[in-house]
């Protein structure tokens, strides 16, 4: 069967098969919009191109000349043929968009002998040599490899010894000129002439588009972004139409809403006197789409209303206008805010487009990051120091960086970074991973910039014109003057297109209506309860408030090492005997009383997982360098030798502390079964506190003591014994009792693999997947992701960090049959999840296909589970299979 | 059903109901052999008595009375009738002997009217109260909890006062004052009277034998050598047989065979006027069985050949001879040296009294590491300076200490120690564990310390009476005057019963006639191969001469930092690029060829598996201390700044590949993926090695390359393309080819997980179990074996050391699952294990269990495995359940 077809022939294809772009536009085709013909080359072909090792696949151009023949009998005019030139524009389509590979050829079929037929037949050398420059342009960097900047500078040249500002303004016998520079450019860098024969022209356009497949930057996004390398992409040929006619010409782009708030209200673009890659390269600033003439606006208008109503959902369209004739060049799903897309799904449920299954399905949870991102401090009132377009939203502060290279280095070792760049370009997505926002002085609300920054929920500031960037001495000068150095720390307000000097104070997101609306929804079908991973009384209360239904993981360290208490918690580790620990113990109890207290006030009603201590003690005492720093001050000091005594003592304690291997040492429940008392102490105070709340508001939080690292049976079994012994002794003292349950963490694989025989002893089993990662591969997180993760994912042995997403093969292993085999032996039996795991969705649909009763996650990500258990409850109800 | 019994109403009862002690009692008696009348309280009484927390059986003594009753009847005599009086002993009888539990009462219903009432019975004053001191000094002891030491120093004052030297010198008059000064011990030290009614002390001493089964020895012992907690002690009531009535009376204990050598003959001592405790304390040195009355010793002779064929076993019995009349008082299958095991084992083959398969599980595996104990060199003459008698066989040396709480002490640290102490006894068992071997100046070849040293197979030398030992000033003299101090260094051969100052070179063990035909029996039976884990030629021939039938783990990391090599390693560390590694690594090859040459020579025809390396590269590195000390003496000093620039570099690179947790970091097949052209140079060497071998001796080595720590089927596959392009380079290059395998260590629960995939690129695994154990338990051993494995034994969090012995549950689960899945996958997979699990025979019946293919272990662990591999296949045929 042929893999090329004209767009009407290949309605009832998929996207796979014709790749977005290509799906558009042959719906557009069907639905009878306005689009110029054309023809798809079909994403198999890809496919077949790098089965061969890079050979085009047989019969394929014979089957492309073959509609090109029809396509040349539908329009009256013919490739190559100076008297009446057919002129193509050559696209690719993959099936999910992506920026970063070839865009687009236009003009494909000029050359000198059709340029000169169409000065005959236009009457408009100009024009027709700008779109000869243009062809060259973009044939010679996309198909021929020449470096775009060479064109760039000569054209920059040829305005400024003009003392002209945009290309509009170059005369026809300039632009000739240019053509011949531009081809001279072609010589000079590949040895070879520009191709004058169109059929050589189209060949190697369809070729570019297959490798752009695999050029780095589309890779390196395929890879952020989680899409298949095996899709491939399709190639879109199609009659060309001219923005850049005349003044009834121009091009322009459109969402059917608006893709930053959500409004329903037609939004867009419009460049006169443009051909399409002017609006979207940013290079000159557009007009709003109102602007159009009303005839066109309204003609608009119902193409987006039909759109919409075809596609259910919002549609991100580009069009251009011919001599005052509207054409639909392109259609797909527009990407949004997410602000937008919640406000967009949840309207459109209220609107009977979708249902709200849909709607829940619709979301990607981890774009809710962008609407849980931070926002300028409502009550400080800074003046801005520029103002540009509110492209992506969110506040975030961080140094100015010029270099995508230097952004990317710098965001790598943890720095906050802004990208600061005239405008941004694929080669910059790196740059933009790694930066905590971005800033541009070009380019408008479809800029590259601009989407690529929605998309990944980075705050984006674009076409700033106020500032002038220096790229060369690495500053930028504001408006007024002020002059920002490379290194100067700004802050940028994505919601408000404000740029502020240095860092302005931030506050926490909270939800909005539609949000709430959404994961009201999501909370009805979803089966997986949520909960959140917090150690303070703020983050309990923001946990709630973000519809948290319990802490899953309240780790109890930060309760030793807070300032007031370090001192009493080392005097517990120096003390010689039990005794002494006992008595040091004593004076911390006070203190964590207080702090559960707290938290427990916040929680009432709801669960909350107090993981006893877990740190090995050698975490609580300082390094031994500084401890010998401090000493070899003391040495010789008369009047010091007892406090040079005391050092001395640290030093042998933190030496016979040392470790080899901390995370497999001595810390957790081993570290309780050597020395009960520490846990003893803990669950006085966890015990007391909660009774103590229960008696001045009347309830209290439903205690979970949960007990780190056990690997054993009999661990917990020890310790539970020591503990039920503590409570009743609690329970004696203060004449009242508490219903409390006693659980363990599951992260170490014989944890998992002994699953049955603990559920006898447990009440609840919560999976520290962070741990489990680690022993389960036996992977230290901090050595392995700074010596050779990167090294791992560019070699493709592990397809994913597996600290980030749960490693289903080997981990997922040990989850399931701990959960499985758990229940089983004890039906009562409670498994939740509370490693990092617990907020990636891939990972939550796991958990949900695994039996598990509830995540847990950091409170900002209790939003994103909320929405991620749905989903992974919807897909199993209509058993859509999980891919991970 | 009542749990009391006479011997001649419990035959067909097993040594799990009547002990062991009890056991050999029913069977002389129902063999009617002489056995003095009696009664057993079975186990069962025993474990009643703890389940219901420490109270005595309901009617239990009831059922002792009425016994006791049938007793009276069938001796005439009645328990506690000073006219006609029954004297019984008590003795515990666990199913299993247990030095350290109580032992013995004897003369039980000895009071002031019995001992008066005896008196005129007998007419002899002196027998009657040393029998009435021994009752108290005992029943004291054993029922009251008086120090032993009391009693001893007492009647040593009296023998001094006296100026004799041996008890049965004390005339009547000073033995009625020892009875009345011992009474007055037992007054002062419990604050109660020796008890008068006879059935008190019955009551009393059964209650002390039920009691001894948890006291602290018992339960160490038995913590050693793995017995059950639950089994219990029963309790054997005996009436009383005199061995120090007179001349014509005497104790002695009896071995069918020797203990020491296995030659076919009787074998034991007799201590005329004596009780068997005598005997057995090694407080007077007895005279050989020889030396007896021809008429007894051909009773004994006769006893013993009864004994054998009913027992088919050599057996260690106890006689009393009172008035000339022999009384069997015990046999038990006797203790015995693991090469008196072993001959005796094949001589009853031979002798047609067991079959082939019953005389290789009658043999601990374990107790082979006897015979393969090192033993004097024999080159070396040198002069003892002491020689006692050869208790228990090999050679050791070690610092003189006559502690046992230091011994105990010293040993746990791993320095090696000769507990040196007049005689042992069941306090002294924790010194004997941590000693490299054991010197006695008392005490016969049955003595406590030659019986537990033997049982343990540690080197001992008792009886050396030529040794004067000063405990309290920490010394002995030798008779020629010769002062050997605390510290000072030994060496013992329990072989030849030779002592000498200094360390004394020893050399390996080889087989002897005897094991290696029980060794060639045993691979008759077994089904797994055994190999050996050997690095060196040397330890590769070791190996093969001890049945090794491959190398199943050859390390390389000796080939990287033996001294003419680290330099190099060092300069391919420090290398700036991959061009500087490959130059360091050049220089490395030849060095590995030559090894590897040596090792394939020495193993030719049979596979040698090579890991590749495995270290992560900061091991190759001095550590920083050092490098920082050697800086700051070059600081400031003219023309070393080079030479401290360098020191700057090293110390650099050391800081960069330090990490938090070595074990879990950039070690083993990561490096490789990182850094390909360490193994590229490794797979060199080992290729080019084999085929230059075959080309010299006409054969080699079967190669097999292993990687380590592999947990993804992708590193794997990526290394596994690595070393087959180098293999074709090399055969390319040396114009010929070789076979070899390529395979993977399974040494993190990720590789066992997902083993099915890791199967379909591998040719084998060989399980890690060293690591495995670490990763499935999230322990590393460095750290937990120092700091909490001792807790977690004492409070039996764990059953046994899982690096000792394989935790079936966690880590057998994945070694079982990895081999079941793996080979499922490629049934060509050839799976074993090279963890030190593999020369455990615990672990190698789970091993041979699971499906594995062989086991590999250290050279000297080969016979153990062998042994081992054929019970395991012997208890599979028989359906004899697993305990581990």
């Amino acid at each position: 069967m042929s893999l090329v077809g004209l767009f009407e022939e290949l309605n009832g294809l998929s996207r796979f098969e014709l790749g977005g772009k290509g799906f558009g536009l042959v719906q557009m085709t069907a639905m009878g919009l306005p689009v110029p013909p054309g023809m798809i080359i079909q994403t198999e072909a890809c496919k077949q191109y790098y089965r061969q090792g890079g050979k085009m696949p047989e019969g394929l151009l014979d089957d492309v000349r073959k509609k090109l023949a029809m396509l040349e009998a539908k329009t009256g005019k013919r490739f190559g043929d100076p008297s009446n030139p057919l002129l193509l524009s050559v696209r690719s389509g993959a099936p999910y968009s992506m920026p970063g590979m070839m865009d687009t050829i236009l003009n494909l079929g000029m050359n000198d002998k059709v340029a000169e037929g169409l000065v005959k037949l236009t009457d408009d050398p100009r024009f027709v040599y700008d779109a000869y420059r243009r062809l060259i342009q973009m044939f010679g960097r996309i198909a021929m490899g020449v470096k775009g900047e060479r064109f760039e500078r000569e054209l920059e040249a040829v305005k400024h010894r003009l003392g002209v500002k945009s290309d509009v303004e170059i005369p026809a016998s300039e632009m000739r000129k240019l053509v011949e520079e531009f081809k001279k450019i072609v010589r000079e860098e590949t040895g070879r002439e520009f191709p004058q024969d169109p059929w050589e022209q189209l060949r190697m356009a369809v070729e570019a588009v297959f490798k752009s497949w695999n050029n780095p930057r589309a890779v390196e996004y395929r890879r952020y972004y989680k899409i298949s390398e095996e899709l491939g992409t399709a190639v879109n040929i199609q009659t060309m139409v001219f923005g850049n006619l005349g003044e009834n010409s121009g091009s322009g782009v459109g969402f059917t809403r608006n893709p930053a708030t959500g409004e329903r209200r037609l939004y867009g673009e419009y460049l006169p006197k443009a051909q399409g890659e002017d609006v979207v390269a940013g290079i000159r600033t557009p007009l709003p789409i109102e602007k159009m003439s009303p005839e066109l606006y309204r003609q608009l208008e119902d193409v987006a209303e039909k759109l919409e109503r075809h596609f259910k959902d919002m549609q991100d369209f580009e069009f251009t206008v011919e001599n005052g004739k509207l054409y639909m060049l392109q259609t797909r799903n527009g990407k949004r805010t997410a602000q937008a897309a919640v406000k967009i799904a949840v309207d459109m449920v209220h609107e009977g487009l979708i249902t709200p299954e849909e709607a829940i399905l619709r979301i990607d949870p981890l774009e809710l990051n962008q609407l849980l991102h931070r926002r300028l401090h409502p009550d400080i009132k800074v003046n801005p120091i520029a103002k540009g377009l509110n492209a992506s939203p969110g506040a975030a502060t961080g140094v100015v960086v010029f270099d995508t290279d230097e952004a990317a280095e710098r965001g790598s070792r943890g720095e906050k970074v802004i990208l600061v760049r005239p405008e941004t370009t694929p080669e910059d997505i790196k740059g933009i991973i790694a930066a905590q926002g971005v800033l541009t002085s070009r380019g408008g609300m479809t800029s590259h910039a601009a989407v690529v920054a929605r998309g990944m929920g980075k705050p984006a500031v674009v076409g700033c014109e106020s500032i002038r960037i220096n790229m060369d001495e690495g500053y930028f000068k504001t408006a007024e003057g002020l002059t920002v150095k490379h290194g100067d720390v700004i802050t940028i307000d994505g919601g408000s297109g404000q740029v502020f000097l240095g860092e302005v104070p931030t506050v926490e997101p909270e939800l909005t209506g539609e949000l709430n609306e959404l994961l009201a929804i999501a909370d009805r079908y979803r089966r997986l309860g949520v909960r959140a991973n917090a150690d303070t009384p703020q983050a309990a209360e923001k946990a709630r408030a973000l519809g948290a239904e319990g802490i899953g993981l309240c780790r109890t360290e930060r309760m030793f090492n807070a300032p007031d208490r370090l001192p009493i918690v080392r005097e517990m580790i120096m003390a010689a005997d039990d005794e002494g620990r006992r008595k040091a113990l004593e004076k911390l109890l006070p203190f964590q009383v207080k702090d559960f207290m707290e938290i427990f006030t916040a929680m009432r009603d709801l669960p909350v997982t107090v993981r006893l201590l877990d740190l090995p003690l050698h975490e609580f005492l300082p390094p031994p360098d500084q401890i010998l720093k401090e000493m070899l001050e003391l040495v010789n000091k008369p009047g010091k030798e007892a406090e040079l005594a005391e050092k001395q003592a640290l030093l042998r304690k933190v030496q016979i502390l040392h470790e080899h291997n901390p995370m497999l040492g001595h810390r957790g429940c081993r570290l309780a079964v050597t020395h009960p008392e520490i846990y003893v102490m803990q669950v006085r105070a966890i015990l007391t506190a909660a009774i103590e709340v229960r008696r001045r508001i009347g309830s209290t939080a439903k205690i979970q003591i949960m007990l780190p690292l056990v690997s054993e049976r009999n661990e917990l079994a020890y310790l539970r014994s020591i503990i039920d012994d503590t409570a009743r002794k609690v329970f004696e003292e203060l004449g009242e009792e508490i219903d409390y349950k006693v659980g363990t963490m599951i992260e170490t694989p014989r944890a998992a693999i002994t699953a049955p025989e603990i559920a006898d002893v447990a009440d609840f089993f919560s999976f520290g997947t962070n741990d489990l990662t680690q022993t389960t591969f036996g992977f230290s997180r901090d050595d392995v992701e700074a010596k050779f993760m990167a090294n791992y994912l560019t070699k493709k042995i592990l397809p994913s960090n597996p600290f980030e997403t749960l490693d289903v093969k080997g981990v997922g292993f040990l989850v399931k049959h701990a959960t499985s085999e758990g229940k089983k032996r004890n039906p009562r039996l409670e498994v939740g999840i509370c490693g990092e795991h617990g907020g990636d969705p891939a990972s939550i649909k796991f958990f949900n296909e695994s039996g598990l009763d509830y995540v847990s996650a950091s409170p900002y990500r209790v939003p994103i589970a909320r929405l991620a258990a749905a989903q992974a409850a919807l897909e199993v109800r209509e058993k859509i299979p999980i891919t991970i």
